[in-house]
């Protein structure tokens, strides 16, 4: 059975609520972050990089919730979860998904995870300070040109959808006023409806 | 005609040698990223991310490097650039590309771009010193751990190689000894020896 190892609030909830619409049979395990379960050799045995999420597959281990959401839509077909026969629509979706995992959650980081790029609590500050304006401007780029409604492609739900979700949901912790991005705040709306979300987000909080 | 933007000595060149590797009918515009092409209207109106690369085709443009190699090798089944009938093979090159551009990418872009995460010269300054570090770790977990032989995922080369490739080349012009990481150095002098790469190096060098 599929396994999701996933910590509460992080971006694992893109590839758990792409589980939950696919219908799939799957299992969690939750990674204490701030008990740094992450960086435990049981957990790096499972995903080396040291990050959730991690899918245990029954061929191994995935992890990067662009490739995560790619397995997802296509071991799941009947969900219909990316345009599978179309390569441009495709590539549509995995540009999106990249700029989310290469430009969105990496503004974010620079939040709480500064040490990564720079050592001194001097510059550790300028970064979280900094991190607000940076994630506010990618925003502003997906509300202007990124984003379709109902959903992110169109009329058709997509593996984009949970992983914007997943993104836009800390708007308002990372100290984003969200008001500017009247579609964003739409399309939170319109996913933490669906029954999927809600399950997902019920572990996710719980 | 499909039309790639790139700018020299960019991330642009590995799309450039998949291309090539297709046996694509393409053409190149460069962008000079001095003069600040990229935030010109001309080219936001192409790519309103202001990056490249960026590649226009007949159904409209596509960005992010994961996108659009998979894009070519969708397009051009013939070159067999990705294991495009196995969902699982599948997810692991899209899991190697997106570390790459999640990941690799960023940490190089914190030695001259660290403008993008925080203001003032002093923790500019630290994010530049950091980054041969967090760089090299990079380079500790793909010699470790993602790179098989003779090609990123084994026997067949596929468009994670162009990309590895791409990045790895910056390592000693980043303060990175690549001395510690021997498969890395033999996937360099084993691609730069493909025709395909000596046609698409041969416009970013000259």
């Amino acid at each position: 059975m599929l396994k999701l190892f996933y910590a509460p609030g992080s971006c694992a909830l893109a590839p758990h609520i792409a589980l939950e619409e696919a219908g799939a049979q799957y299992e969690t395990v939750r990674v204490d972050l701030r008990a740094k379960d992450q960086r435990k050799p049981d957990y790096l045995a499972i995903n080396p990089k040291g990050r959730v999420p991690a899918l245990v597959t029954d061929k191994g281990v995935l992890t990067e919730n662009p490739a995560i959401l790619v397995f997802v839509a296509q071991n799941f077909p009947e969900a219909r979860l990316a345009p599978l026969d179309d390569a441009f629509a495709f590539a549509q979706v995995q540009a999106f998904n990249s700029y989310l995992c290469s430009t969105v959650h990496v503004a974010h980081a620079h939040l709480t995870r500064g040490y990564r790029w720079a050592d001194g609590s001097a510059a550790i500050a300028a970064m979280r300070e900094k991190a607000p304006q940076s994630i506010g401007e990618c925003f502003e780029l997906i509300e202007r040109e990124m984003l379709a409604r109902p959903w992110v492609m169109g009329e058709r739900y997509t593996i984009c959808d949970p992983y914007l979700f997943t993104l836009a949901r800390w708007l308002e912790d990372d100290g984003v006023d969200p008001a500017p991005f009247p579609k964003v705040r739409d399309h939170l709306q319109r996913m933490s409806e669906r029954p999927a979300v809600k399950v997902a987000l019920a572990l996710h909080l719980g």
